[in-house]
């Protein structure tokens, strides 16, 4: 605090991110991480930000959201001077609406968001607010997408769709934190996507509602039920529900693509390929060679292939059932009715009641493939379906 | 029935899938087809699901927006073991609540949803439902995309943005049926989108309503009028609307390369190249050269082009007025009023009523070029029009 | 006029676009320009249009979103036989309910609408409407994308996804207009989408909310309130806000390469590269190599690089503070209190009151890093934050 000003400082400087365990990046943030620190204020604070620019090119920081003077919007150029490397130049306005807010550059801004420059700005209401509900948990992140060549270190910064390292907070699985909840809590997620796509992020097992945009609050008669909301870039949603379901859940952007580490995306299928005969021939001139993704690409889960230094293979993590095959925008909602209050650490993997878990069963007791399956209605494409009220099921 | 419990059986297994005719493309799905078979409950029914891997690799099965123990959620290494080739595992869970789900693996994700591993599962409310309408008619489909080389049959798995083959169930137009109505029907259509993009589902001459989601009903209050819903990747979108209309709508994906067989995407634009000349000189040493695109493509509608085995055309199907130029994801709704009651085959081509087709006039009777359409107003870009209250048009 | 029939003349045509101040592009569009002129009628409005084909190839006009016989719905093949060049067709419907519509080509669409055929359509009540707000500025503006190859003027027709121009009715910035309104006005901005992705269209300094889809107004209790509202393909919004807050505010598409001109997407990263010593070296053999990029891309905001002729340069425009290093889906809404009734002329730059610019400071008067600014709660993912309830912020 300065007299009635919460003060606060951001340097916006070249940062080193290890994104998962082993595989480190050179990103620019600020003071010293990507995202920059989350600043969190409340509805009527003024709020004094000083940024000090630390990077060998100038930036400027948009408060994305907020309502302020116009000249402390953060448009290089149009709203002010750029803010030259080596200088500090100081914002000032009032929180004004209570919510979910990002900050980031608006100058070169492609390049400088390319490489991670983003963070989170909560402001907490004043009071009691009819459409801001009191929550047990408040979780933020924001999505990041990068272009790390295998072997390398550095983003490529011109890449507009074919990025291959898909970030909650500059992180990828399996060096994301699981979201540590009491059953029973009212959980809250803010998301804000400062990518190049659309990232439809889905819960599972229970449905949520969008309680805010960075717009402000929802009203309670327009809210959907979901499970999975698509957050559109540069926008943030506020996803609220109650963990009713005790277990460990996935949450996740449902892009398949964006749950795997980085691979090429242009190769030739070798899914029913029949190698028989030729690897061996092959061995005999490159004794490494390895047969690959004939069978699907299941086996990388569990494979030790040799990668270029600092990379992050394709699928990874392990779970307490093997290997999980995953990667990138992935983690873990973990819901226990058993947690002392207040204690939020990492439970460990679900230990499940008897009888709960999904198990094999000899082959034969299983029944024949003409079981009461509803084939998809005899038409070859759009399924024609009978009615569907209540008690017209077809079985 | 096995007492009280509805049990199916699906078996996950490599199919081949006719995805419009003479085009056969080798997937993985379930019990012989791809998507598999639409399971259909009523609300409390308790499920128990059988499924034997005949995959050459191992899969699981998560039941998408279901409520359920958490060892019943099918998320590989996470929640359960894989699932070997050659086993067969069991779920069984309590349909909950009712509404619109799918199923997908939770195993080597990427590659199996790539190669059409997908089904539709509706939960029917056990009684009216205040927010559940009955309707007369009943649809569902799954989006689907493949990249299938030209004169190949299996899709290549890697591929992140660059597909070319985009499916309504794993078909393409014109191998895809007709929605057939009766006037006045209420109709509802349920997507699912399986895919690694947004697709944004238009249909002609109606507007409706997105009636539910995945996360259950949307309350009345909050449903928005559409021709045109988003369905983000993971999201379902039950859609409705009465069929008040006459005629042969198209429904469809609103993304003009979607409703597009396979073509290079990288491709030099021929529009204004003058051939004239140059085509004879190239015939002479290449006989079949052919001029293309420099007047567009339309051509290709009725072309009887040299395709390599086993390829769609880029445009293809025809109607009652000529060729339709279109594929992928595209249909029709056809809606009539005389059919009978309770028959709902494809009742062909819509009769149009007398003066009710756009028609060729001569041109010499066409009002100039200066006649009242209002230019962009002056401005070459966004355009700042007058005030639009009522009565305040500018003619 | 012609009786009771508000006639039109739509000729579709090859059109050269000036998208911004000397790049000009060879586009399709109607009566000279692309999009075609806004049409505007009233409720209740008996339309006829006639439709010359002055295109090279056949081509149709569909009334996106409009209730019309089924004949005059425009599907090439399907509802109509082709226009065939040189040739008028006449529509004819009457303008049945109010809104925001566009037309397009239902014939070789994906080319056609590539080459820029798109046009607005605006449907105004008959009568006060209660979910349509009187406003004092209404504009309008269709997406587009172009892949026009630097050094060349015709835009390729194939692209799918990789596009480098970003348009705002056929134009990118600095070639749009300013969005000008007085303080206190009602704005509405209509938003359709013709390109191949989703565009979400951020405003700063106010929330909106979305009024209404061209599926007719939003229900009032439905709307929620946004700063960035995700416009998908085939889709149009409508939103709208109280101009409140004075200034020279960006609206723009938040994906940042689209407000970007033509790059390369596939381009090493020379962050960090240390190029001393070596582009001395290399000047010797090529007297106009540059080092570029090393420090990011800010310097091409101002750099006078040599380009291909016809060309956009990949950063331009500049406002009162340098260079804004934007382009494509980019503009200005300008708030004024001070404009005379009805003058909407661009005001020029904001005049900012005293002490509202963000301004350098003194880099020792900055507080030191370790300031109260929240780190991001201790992990190095997913941050954990405390209960948020009223007076609950952690400071």
């Amino acid at each position: 605090m300065n007299g009635n000003v919460k003060e606060f400082h951001l340097v916006a400087e070249p940062v080193v991110r290890e994104m998962a365990p082993g595989f480190k990046v050179n990103m620019w943030g600020y003071n010293g991480q990507s995202p920059g620190p989350t600043i969190e204020v409340v509805e009527g604070d003024r709020v004094r930000i000083f940024v000090t620019n630390r990077l060998p090119e100038h930036t400027t920081v948009h408060w994305h959201g907020q309502r302020l003077p116009n000249g402390m919007d953060g448009v290089g150029g149009i709203t002010q001077p750029q803010i030259p490397p080596g200088k500090t130049f100081v914002y000032e306005f009032v929180a004004r609406r209570p919510g979910t807010f990002m900050y980031h550059p608006h100058a070169d801004e492609m390049t400088q968001m390319a490489m991670g420059m983003m963070g989170f700005w909560v402001t907490h209401p004043k009071a009691r607010h009819p459409l801001i509900a009191e929550v047990q948990r408040d979780f933020c992140f924001l999505l990041g997408s990068f272009d790390v060549e295998p072997g390398s270190a550095t983003p490529k910064v011109n890449t507009m769709t074919d990025f291959n390292t898909w970030a909650f907070n500059s992180r990828v699985f399996p060096g994301i934190d699981a979201l540590n909840v009491r059953r029973g809590d009212r959980v809250r997620i803010r998301v804000g996507n400062l990518t190049m796509t659309n990232h439809p992020i889905h819960l599972h097992g229970h449905e949520f509602e969008v309680t805010g945009t960075d717009g402000g609050p929802v009203p309670r008669a327009a809210r959907w039920p979901e499970v999975t909301t698509d957050v559109a870039v540069g926008q943030m949603r506020q996803v609220e529900f109650v963990a009713d379901e005790e277990g460990d859940w996935a949450l996740h952007c449902h892009k398949s693509h964006h749950t795997m580490g980085p691979m090429g995306h242009a190769v030739p299928t070798m899914i029913g390929v029949d190698h028989r005969g030729i690897a061996e021939k092959i061995q005999k001139l490159v004794p490494d060679y390895m047969v690959m993704g004939d069978k699907g690409m299941a086996d990388m889960g569990a494979m030790e292939m040799p990668l270029p230094d600092n990379t992050m293979p394709m699928m990874t993590g392990s779970g307490p059932f093997g290997p999980a095959e995953m990667g990138g925008m992935f983690t873990l909602l973990k819901v226990r009715r058993d947690q002392r209050p207040g204690d939020y650490r990492d439970p460990g993997w679900f230990k499940h009641p008897a009888g709960t878990v999904a198990r094999e069963v000899p082959g034969d007791s299983a029944p024949p493939a003409t079981s009461p399956v509803t084939p998809a209605a005899g038409v070859p494409d759009a399924s024609v379906r009978k009615p569907s009220g209540h008690g017209g099921h077809a079985h």
